[in-house]
């Protein structure tokens, strides 16, 4: 069986399960490198995967032996076949923060589960601590942006809109070996800066505009999130103090980073340096990278968490005056033993495009 | 109020239902206008969208005042404040086939419910029918597709890959007024083509493949989807027999659907076709269309559907011999009182490109 099935299945014992029901994709891709539409099944005896027609021969081309996944087309199954999966299951896990309401009741039924237990981030918090083949595809992704931001540098121009770079981000990924997007795309220049979340509009690149760029791409699935601030023709006087701030912090940031370090007082000091310097934190600090954009652990200053060796985590402070600019720097950092490794690498001193 | 609002608290009498918890973006998009992360909550008082700061502004600019919908970003509101909402309600409705296993029980807690009812696709339900503002952004929507089908004509050459067809149609779709993708679009050519849910790949485009080409857009939200089979540089002669059962079969299908026709029927008249024919219905005849790609009805030759003015669903049969090709012809179709109107105009005679 494959390891990453084998550590599941380990946990089962202590949670008093003897069955799962898998309907996550991400879970699944993890679990099991399938990336279709279908159903996992970790019952007593087997590892079963459903899937339909469509997906066999992606599904067959997935796995391997060593998998051990018994792979059916949902049309070759009878109803005796789904209620025998779990026979002899008292407790059968699912994942309750996927899984809707309808589906749970209607699989309740179809596989006459006796008692079907909540699992609560089961498989996702095995996810936070990366396997080697997981941090070279995050690394992978990591260049590619990297290499996107150097085209940048030459490519933005007054004058075009943040649709137009926006694009040119997304063709430079597929172009390049990329997957596709690991998340739509932040080009927000002049006053759209100042919303953390904004969607790039038809507005143009004007002089003196600072240009927030939020980019990451996706290789074999895993993600890469990089954002960097750049300036249209020249740095405008004011705006230096609070990119200097934001450097000065992300950096800050980078060096406490490492295997022991608690997330929460990282992301407290953070907090208490902007306030001294009348800013604040309007998003979190960070956040985990893998499969997901966005996965455990999701840094604040409310709950520890204690920094392993092979985490893959944001580091993104930003400032933003409503009304007129935003500045934020995030690099994705691979967390080692004694401190930790920045996988993006572009330039973080002011950049001047246009 | 505004009118869709409005017919839906009108159900509500039926049900015994004093209120309702909506989740599903795509709904609340429906019922309101806004776009954005939240919850819409019909109570017997009045109609509330709960959703956090980021999305204020947005929020406010889609709604009017006949929308009566009161804004909340959810720090302001206290634990006290949600378990108000639905006092004096005995039944609230919630849309099981979308909200998670988890956010149920989150929710009957926080909203203090005392008996929270399922609602078996309500809303998807008054979706079917389009109103005519919706109807016109789905033109609109079309008229797009057309237009990257005739530019398709010129841009597809021999030698180019299915990846690069498939992102210019994406550019095209950016540039020429579009809000973007209405789904993965599937550039199918060669043995390729005899998958019906292919994904676009680094094939390139050879002399004699046909290539299958399955793309829409969105315009305000709302969805086109067209399928036409082209060919590079000719029709092999073999093909020519397949090509013309399934464009006379989506003829004919065009013919049938009006005002009153039952989808069932008109389903299995071309399931006995093909079969006279030594050919298989793989994939279902069609599909509604509006805010999602894929939506009610959805045509098969097992459940009666009698069509109505202004529904909008696609007539998209196709044949797939396994290991050699494929084609497929499709267009999105308005149902009106005595025929049907055709929304997707591009040619399906042969088309040679390359």
């Amino acid at each position: 069986m494959n390891e990453k099935i084998e550590a599941l299945r380990e946990k089962f014992k202590n949670l008093d399960m003897q069955g799962m029901i898998i309907t996550n994709p991400v879970s699944i891709r993890y679990l099991t490198n399938i990336d279709a539409e279908g159903v996992l099944l970790l019952t007593r005896r087997e590892n079963v995967y459903i899937t339909d027609g469509r997906y066999m021969e992606a599904v067959n081309r997935a796995l391997t032996i060593e998998d051990e996944i018994i792979v059916y087309d949902f049309r070759e199954l009878t109803r005796e076949d789904y209620e025998n999966f779990f026979t002899f299951c008292e407790n059968v896990g699912f994942e309750e923060a996927h899984l809707t309401y309808a589906k749970y009741k209607e699989y309740m039924h179809k596989y006459k589960i006796n008692n079907f237990e909540e699992t609560e981030g089961l498989i996702e918090k095995m996810r936070i601590v990366k396997k080697d083949d997981e941090i070279d595809c995050i690394k992978k992704a990591c260049l590619i942006t990297d290499k996107c931001f150097e085209h940048l540098k030459e490519f933005i121009k007054v004058g075009m809109t943040e649709k137009e770079i926006a694009f040119e981000i997304e063709k430079f990924f597929l172009q390049n070996g990329a997957d596709g997007l690991a998340f739509e795309t932040i080009v927000a220049s002049g006053v759209n800066s100042s919303m953390p979340h904004a969607v790039p509009t038809d507005k143009k690149i004007e002089e003196g505009d600072p240009i927030t760029i939020d980019m990451g791409c996706r290789c074999n699935g895993y993600c890469s999130d990089m954002t960097r601030t750049v300036f249209a023709k020249q740095v405008p006087q004011y705006m230096k103090p609070v990119y200097d701030l934001v450097l000065k912090t992300q950096l800050k940031v980078l060096e406490d980073m490492k295997e022991g370090a608690n997330l929460k007082l990282i992301s407290k000091g953070v907090d208490s340096d902007f306030k001294l310097n009348g800013a604040s934190m309007v998003h979190s600090l960070g956040h985990g990278v893998g499969l997901d954009i966005h996965e455990y652990p999701f840094i604040n200053s409310k709950s520890d968490f204690i920094l392993k060796e092979n985490m893959v985590i944001t580091d993104e402070p930003g400032i933003y005056i409503p009304g007129r600019f935003g500045v934020r720097i995030e690099d994705t950092v691979l967390i080692t033993k004694y401190a930790s490794q920045n996988l993006t690498l572009s330039e973080k001193s002011y950049v001047i495009v246009g």
